[in-house]
């Protein structure tokens, strides 16, 4: 399935070392200005190559608009993206072409599929994100129609949260041969009360579905997450007055529809599972080895993951917002 | 939308003061042999009325079969249950009619829906659950052919996790008017590698979305979680030898898909919204004003909860099987 | 797959002689007046026992209504409608549990599901549209607020189309133990031009998959049909003026989309299968018999399903109008 | 919606003066021998510019894959499939600018998207097809592993059923400015029994629906179709000895499950809409006006469109037994 959304659909295609990635909006509003120069910025911020403490591989990853956009405006065709790989090093991945990688989805790939491209990860690696960031670019354009802003932050890495802190330990970490994870927000202003559906399309559960989804994220919370589960209801459920909320507990859902409140989000990332150090695998024949993963690899993905899960909130949101709208002929006939 | 699943698809219904709740499933795979003798004990353990700490609703939440058995088995057509409600006091809400209660999704839905059900909450009840925990009994019958055991428990009330430490937990805050939230774990042995897909339907963003579309829950985490963001990666990854993985800090899922490990989840729950304790509030007409919620609640959700989320668990372990099942010829056939 | 529509989805569930047939209505918007009374009488329409040319069999067909409506208005919630079988015997259908009726769907579903209830044909049962047609009034009184009108005729019964001489059709193919076939035609009046989508959910492809998933439909027309292609563009081709078409070759729908006009589908209905008539036949161990079909049937079925027609095709039109809904805020903001 | 299928999806994009058209299939069976050289021929046969009675659009329609190969064999990822418009002459079209060509999806469009790209149809033209043909050689190299053979031929073009005739009703419609249309007869071979749902997922359902989702296709026929209404059922009904069935009016498919008989469908394919004789119309500010469409273009579509028709009930096929093949450990656990 690499397919995202009920009315603002994204299908992403493309592995790390293949001729391209890109990814096909079906369901994009028409009449959305749109051109490449929307999309580029938002692909540069989560590009390798740009800092010493990212990956070296130095991908352009220009964006070339197929379709679905007509004299700069979207006509509610699919809207196909096209990024082309253009620093691959296949050759770094030839020794790993049959030895698993530990907290990497090589082992699970072969089990599941009988075979894999073990190039840089394949389609496991985070160059996959590329597609869903620049369909997150077209989903915040339209968001920004309707009001709603997105955006986000690095709260801690490695456990610090003081930003020179947390600069010094994936500088150690890389100096070590390691790696490590962290913790990011991202929210959401100006989202309306109102968006969500009761059951299994509860705007928390899209959320939590869309950030898990994202590779080496292991833990989403909304609002208080698990803290919640250590208050008392009297200081966790947030009053009313006559002007609103007094407080954001819940983190702007209730009942999986969002009540008006700023949608808070927080989510859990692994250390990159490829580091330098010794580790103990096996081979695809079951025979133990000792690997030390090679190729050009973040010490730490949390930044270049922000992008991406920005991206990923934007097109939650649109998707809700659309399965809403369809509804308004009927609840305005009906009052 | 109702719906959850893709292959092993449940539609549920019911509102918690209506004739009744129920659930369809609809892609259950044929022979498999099933009576309401299977699905009555699992909603025996998320019923009310059972203990003091519980609501004393008495709802005895007999299960009838409607369609898609006979002679004992499952035929392959839709799986109808229905439970009905025996126990609706609906004049205990008619003071809610008007005013939002903090904590519940009264606003939420007021404001997508210009309308709702105010006795009991409506849909937003958990008695909803009960069609999710009937639809989950059928597919732990599934399963159980196929080698899967799902299990899980409580692991923490308001912070704390001996069981009788756990039970005064509740007490109290029964007697204070409050009530308090806590931390389930719940996972599945058996489960082949292979299960999930790489993308979007990602087995963890499946899990994730299936956990967080429980009323209540609030965090979700596979294997270390929210913990993995504080390790480094040599101490997160899990080292293979030639027997298997020599450690479970990814929770049986990696890349998306699961390994052939335990897969362990984690979920946050939030305290009861309804307490007895005054709060302040709005009315429907804006005017601000203060709410002590009667009805009959639990000070605690967490226990009832557990059956809920083994069902969830259930229900997209059985899916993605037979997700994964379909490529079973074409695997076979390209080696 | 016992779901059909995108945005007003529906799943039917239930037996010709299981304990009872419904449906469950999931997207139906909130605040639609609705009571039984909306439903019961279409389905009075296509009930069994109801004159001397249908099937005796007496099932009063009562609709329960289960959830979703609150103080007679729709809530937004899944709107799930019981209706009990009554008279179902299955005993006339003993002799039947191992051979297979010529066309019928015995025989695929055996080897489909490597089993089957054999009682009334289970749920290939013509029976199973009850649940469509209480859903079709449902989707009906949608259509109605927005200004849409379906109707339809039987227009055609083996090959005659002066309404005495269908009827003396049916009595002679009944006399003579045999069974005949016919064409429905059923249009739409009201139907807004911007219906469908361009490609693969054109509204015409929608209508065909709506139409022949009528058990005994054999064949669909939208517009002229099979006649358009004997005709040359000159003749087919719909011409504009000022005030809009001058013809309607088209059917309403060009492109996919409806155009405005008048929606026009014909379908095709073959001979009832069950026929008095000595057949031959296999049985499930491949031994070859002669059949003669008993159990209570009706020598033509076209009559009792043109309100299953004229359900279905309210069905897609509510669900385009939803679907097409969700961008009217977009296409206002962009002109 | 661009997507088709359910299993086996694909999702197109492009117009037919845009940069590009494409096709993502997701859901590709890993471990199937795929290159360009698999797909090129299958698009030649639908390639413009190859005979005197054909566009003189001159498209090499070269196709690249994206993704979802390694090594020559499918991965399970998202195969991408690309190809490039070449000889696009979108100045032909300035004067339809703000015309609605009588027969053509254009003033639809307008409606629903209030904005189109009027170059040559943008996604309303036959060049979207371009996508489903590549997917469909990918869906028959699929289906060739499995024993499934699909053909077809033109039955009919203008009335006449023997070839050199049908040839001359195409130049003598040419000669006269006007267009004709025709009906096409496909089918599919070894198809075991057992594919398709019972309800709305009939694989006759989904035949028709692919197939009436190809733009100029007006009418769908399964087997005896049309003529099934006029005969009786003891001419319809197809009887069977020890080997199987003696005779095929159902044309493959019983109860919306295939039984192992040759699968039949025609389908009739409407005279193409762009004539060069004068129509009369309105432009796009309601004023009346006389057309006669410019561009190149086909007199008959017909011979162009039946490797479109083949490549849908290819895709449709292969789902239906990515479909039922879930299944499969399941019915053998049962017996």
């Amino acid at each position: 399935m690499n397919t995202f959304g009920r009315s603002f659909r994204i299908t992403t295609f493309g592995e790390s070392h293949g001729p391209a990635l890109g990814v096909v909006i079906d369901g994009c509003p028409a009449l959305i200005p749109l051109s490449a120069e929307d999309i580029q910025p938002v692909l540069d911020r989560r590009r390798p190559g740009t800092g010493p403490l990212t990956s070296p591989r130095a991908e352009p990853d220009r964006v070339e608009i197929l379709s679905g956009v007509f004299e700069g405006k979207t006509t509610g065709m699919p809207v196909a993206l096209l990024i082309r790989n253009a620093d691959a090093r296949s050759s770094d991945y030839d020794a790993l072409r049959d030895v698993y990688r530990p907290g990497h989805a090589d082992y699970a790939y072969k089990e599941k599929y009988g075979f894999r491209d073990h190039r840089g990860g394949g389609r496991s690696s985070g160059r996959e994100t590329v597609g869903r960031v620049a369909a997150g670019a077209v989903a915040a354009k339209c968001l920004a129609r309707i009001g709603i802003d997105i955006s986000g932050k690095v709260e801690e890495i490695h456990g610090v949260s003081d930003p020179p802190a947390m600069e010094e330990e994936i500088r150690n970490a890389k100096g070590a041969g390691d790696s490590v994870g962290g913790i990011i927000r991202i929210s959401a202003t100006g989202v309306p009360a109102g968006l969500g559906d009761p059951v299994f399309g509860k705007l928390d559960a899209q959320i939590a579905s869309a950030m898990m989804g994202i590779g080496a994220v292991k833990g989403v919370e909304i609002g208080d997450g698990f803290a919640a589960a250590r208050l008392k209801g009297s200081e966790h459920n947030d009053p009313m007055d006559a002007t609103g909320f007094l407080s954001n507990h819940a983190g702007g859902i209730l009942g999986g529809i969002s009540n008006g409140n700023e949608i808070v989000v927080r989510i859990a990332v692994k250390p990159t599972a490829s580091i330098a150090l010794p580790q103990k695998t096996r081979d695809s024949e079951g025979k133990e080895t000792i690997i030390t993963v090679g190729g050009r690899h973040d010490p730490c993905i949390v930044p270049r993951l922000l992008p991406v899960a920005e991206a990923m909130l934007a097109l939650v949101l649109v998707d809700a917002f659309l399965e809403q709208e369809k509804y308004r002929v009927f609840s305005r006939a009906g009052t």
